[in-house]
């Protein structure tokens, strides 16, 4: 039986991403968005939803560029505060006592101590409604080597990203191993 | 120090959702996709990106309107199944002997079987590249009564979706809760 629940946004799990960018003085800010997700492989492209009135929404339009930085289970606290303030008033990096890195590939800053970091330049502009969506080409990802396997590729159980539930408001870490995607099914 | 992986679409958490819709015949189709997100609050909207290669890329485009019915733990081996064949050759529910049923409020079915479900109207379509955008407006979201609170709340301990990494292409459950979002920044 199923009941509805009216026409809301919500989806599991959702990311907690933190977008980096540069406002018109040169300072860095960030901000968390969980209205994101990647939207083509070829060419590598993610999309991030903002409101018009956050800080970075503007920033993102001046400079054609931001970062994505993945915080791991250990960041919830800033990865949450990022969310709860503005940076038009306050340099969240300076409280937070996290350390800005200038991108190699793009115009916007990235979070040090997280382990995870895409790098994207503006791609194309979507006005959906209360949000725009930003599409970002992903220029480079960069990623701790402590969170690599030993065959190069990112161990998602030591990235630990957080996952949001959207109609609870709680942040969730990754569970157990459940199987190999395009391979369980074979066996239906 | 971090190492350099390239542009690659490599982001914690991705989600795995199961696309649904009707071919011209009205034959019921689902597809997995993981390149999806929520992208605007009002109106309620999220997008899913799909290759134009697949069948569902036209049954969208017929009948502007898809549903996501998004799997739990147990379902995980259908929505891989529902990965790796295409609904040209093959009737993928008859195959998994699950149930489709007609959106109430979009002409699309969904899984019945499954624990939530979104009733999306297509709202927008943008080309990226190899994949195409579609943004649905959600219409409705449905949801198991066995997933939902005391306080009528969706618990996502209870829907237990599953999370993509898309590296080493593996499934993984939701973990421990870790905090309150908008609550535990302000300790920061």
């Amino acid at each position: 039986m199923k009941n509805s629940l009216g026409a809301k946004t919500l989806v599991y799990p959702a990311p907690v991403f933190v977008i980096g960018t540069y406002d018109k003085m040169g300072k860095p800010n960030v901000m968390t968005a969980s209205w994101c997700g990647i939207c083509c492989s070829q060419p590598p492209c993610i999309a991030v939803s903002l409101r018009k009135a956050t800080y970075t929404h503007g920033n993102i339009l001046a400079r054609k560029a931001f970062t994505i930085s993945i915080p791991s289970e250990t960041n919830a606290k800033e990865a949450d505060y990022f969310g709860l303030t503005s940076g038009r008033q306050t340099d969240k990096l300076m409280v937070t006592k996290l350390t800005p890195v200038e991108g190699g590939r793009v115009d916007a800053p990235y979070v040090k101590e997280f382990p995870l970091i895409l790098e994207c330049k503006l791609a194309h502009v979507f006005e959906l409604g209360l949000h725009t969506e930003f599409v970002g080409e992903v220029m480079d990802v960069l990623a701790e080597e402590s969170v690599l396997r030993a065959d190069g590729r990112l161990d998602i159980e030591k990235v630990k990203p957080l996952v949001f539930a959207p109609d609870t408001q709680g942040y969730y870490g990754i569970g157990h191993f459940i199987g190999n995607a395009f391979s369980i099914g074979h066996d239906v």
